[in-house]
């Protein structure tokens, strides 16, 4: 584990910081959080899933945070709340603060005389930013990183090393883009003529809105027309492929390996699991969950959840059931004809 | 929208360049394609799809590009064609010409002195290029770009930032490679010796013909022994993983996330959908479509389309008809008996 | 083909290396390997395959290396030995050596002054070292990698071009990580707080063991709490996902576009089949194989094949019997009322 805490609180200054109640000693100070199996006693752990009661049994944190249904479950110091992982989520923040950005253009970086980057900014390393480009207060270009010609970036936002901004597209502000993410690619435009395919120029954008973060190696294709667009809030894992004029709805959360076609508008407030796709020119709905693996080949209207995918087995046994796939059609068939079969078709012959 | 139109453009000049006829008003001019949602009355919009008659009726646009099915569909002055997606293709890039090169090569660049960099190729900032590499005429090589040893980019090819090409590889003409995309890598060539894996050295290149284009993170191995062949006009969208030895047929188009196993050779104008697979050794023939989320586990020797996808449908329906592919085999079995028994068995009794 | 043969050997001389007999003329020469096809007198073949067979009788390879129950049907001079295809790789690691490192630092590199690099190691052009981070000796950092604060990369390790590993992840000996790799990006920690997301920092690191490879574009995330741990020996192939905390045991292969969702871990020796997943928090035995596009939603705990993909067919046949799915719980309980019914309800009336 990386160390970065800069110095200890007692449980008393942090739900003085951020609500709860502290059942047992408030004066018991902490340095890091940890999780309950490798906790240390200036630690704080937290407990927000039945299955690792063992754990919170044997741990030996400092203290833990916990939901007011189990704070009997424990007689360890604990700060009690109504939703002890975002709880902990700010506890973390508190102790591992996000770096700040470490004001300057470095020597090896290329900006073009044209470009506005903001005073207390830091364009890392060999970072390449464009004609006209803007970034903005508090940001951070990772080594290696190319901003394109006209692209903008907001306040406070960063970029880890070896990101790719296209040019003329635009991200919010407090945006996250990690290591290997391409914002602004073309889009896969293509029209057949003849046997050939000719390239349709993609001469939109990509608009990332405030607050977003997206993972290692996730890609956005800049629209054909009009804009792609991420609305605030959205949360991509990493290998996410985005294509041309998809939306994606506020404080949308997608797990890895996904893909989106063109044109899909995905609602607000969706969760949608990892390595699923979805169909172009389609409309989800705000709240709809994607189960992983699954492919989305029609709009969904209302909330829920939806799947479709095989189920696993033993591979021998996956056979004698997956052989039959191909004759499910014929099967149901078969099971209509003998439903139809009159009851005593030939009773009556002796 | 990003704006690179140049001039305007009268109805009767554009169907000069590229035929069609003109239906209206041949003097209206426009200066910039769009989507007929988003058209303004200096824009010139396309109708190729029934589902966007609503838009086509509404719609703001100076011009449109019609089929001649559709033309007494709007009094708007159009040009009537035989293929409007691809009479709007090149209109667009009429409007949007790619950007040409800006000979040289860029002070932060790193050129070997054996490479050979055509004189109006253009070597962008932190560009790295290795010993004896060729990169022709018209090409640009994107900032942070990197070239191996002797690999070879061919004219009027425009690598995008941070791209990498692997020693030795073969780059066409008027090829598009979008960033991130790494060209050469070393196939996953693995022996299994006493459970322990040795690496097979991976000695073949990858080359790519003219005319081809990959999207952002797109890999394509360099072959075992032999090389990796993209052969001309192949279009390849995001995130698409070739293996080693794979042969991909001319003017194939192949959308996002698709992974292709080693040795598998691709007819030519197959359309492969997303995030489908296809599994190692196999030949697929040519004009083939594979739907998107499709393992193609077989050769395939005639033209069509094939599919092997698990419809989505709600949790809990999905929950109550996924369960019974388990029993699925069994389930055929149990009809099968059902069908095989005595009509009457037991009649004779009384 | 590149050839990087230094030189030549006879069949003699091999044998001795590596053992196996030699069948034929054992003074033989040969100065490089190749496929059966593609070889020419001067090379070194390998037959390992029974769909090959052809290509063993038409080959003009000089001499080949065969397993000793098929040692009689080609009269080639040959090796023959237990396991041709492991033998192979070593004949062709002796042909084409993995290059050397060249020990310096390039003056375009952009390395801390607190970073203690080898001496014999090298790193390339554009490459970025920061603070307190350490480079072994022999190892190659490829030109435009990023190292970040504190990270450690062992001895005999070679990054590829556009490598990222983030601040203090620790790459072992003898390490492969080819071009676009990302290691140590944040894992996608993210709680749900009134429908908005907040984000968990991510204080793990990445831990890779020795003789690790990763294909190009694969990603591993590092720890929410605790470490991602990727053990000695294991061969991951392009565009694979890891994430946070998962743990891979020893020796184990995957291929490529496989993802593998947090705090999963998996066995020593297992090989996991191309775009198929793990769901998080699952345990998966040593010695399991899991098909290509294959979901594994629950634990694995003795070795063995699981499969769950859905067979492709033309996509006519497809949608006759993938309709079918969405009443397959219907279909089972039909087939169960059939088989309840009494066998002669209505017997008795008459």
């Amino acid at each position: 584990m990386t160390s970065r805490a800069r110095t200890s609180y007692s449980l008393r200054e942090i739900t003085e910081r951020f609500g709860g109640k502290v059942d047992g000693d408030a004066a018991v100070t902490v340095r890091q959080v940890a999780t309950l199996d490798s906790a240390t006693p200036d630690t704080i752990a937290f407990f927000a899933n039945e299955r690792y009661l063992t754990q919170l049994k044997s741990t030996r944190a400092g203290a833990v945070i916990v939901g007011a249904s189990v704070r009997a479950a424990t007689s360890i110091p604990r700060i009690v709340c109504a939703n002890p992982y975002a709880y902990f989520a700010q506890v973390s923040a508190l102790f591992n603060p996000a770096l700040a950005a470490r004001p300057g253009v470095h020597a090896s970086a290329v900006v073009d005389s044209s470009a506005r980057i903001a005073g207390d900014a830091e364009v890392g390393p060999c970072a390449v930013v464009e004609r006209a480009a803007v970034v903005g207060p508090g940001s951070v270009i990772g080594a290696g990183c190319f901003i394109g010609d006209g692209a903008v970036i907001g306040s406070a936002t960063r970029l880890h090393p070896n990101v790719t901004i296209c040019h003329d597209c635009v991200i919010g502000n407090r945006v996250i883009l990690h290591s290997g993410v391409v914002i602004g690619a073309d889009g896969f435009g293509i029209a057949l003529d003849e046997g050939r395919w000719t390239k349709v120029p993609q001469i939109g954008r990509v608009v990332v809105g405030d607050d977003v973060e997206m993972g290692a190696n996730t890609t956005v294709d800049r629209g054909a027309l009009d804009d792609t667009v991420i609305e605030d809030g959205v949360k991509l894992d990493n290998q996410i492929q985005v294509a041309h004029n998809v939306r994606i709805g506020a404080h949308t959360a997608i797990a890895a390996c996904v893909g989106i076609a063109g044109s899909t508008k995905v609602g607000r407030n969706c969760r949608i699991g990892g390595a699923s796709g979805i169909s172009g020119h389609l409309d989800i709905a705000d709240n709809v969950e994607i189960s992983a693996f699954t492919l989305v080949t029609k709009s969904i209207s209302s909330a829920g959840t939806y799947t479709g995918v095989y189920p696993f087995e033993r591979n021998d046994e996956w056979r004698r059931n997956a052989v039959q796939l191909k004759h499910l059609g014929e099967l149901a068939q078969r099971v209509r004809a003998i439903e139809k079969k009159p009851a005593q078709p030939k009773r009556r012959k002796p």
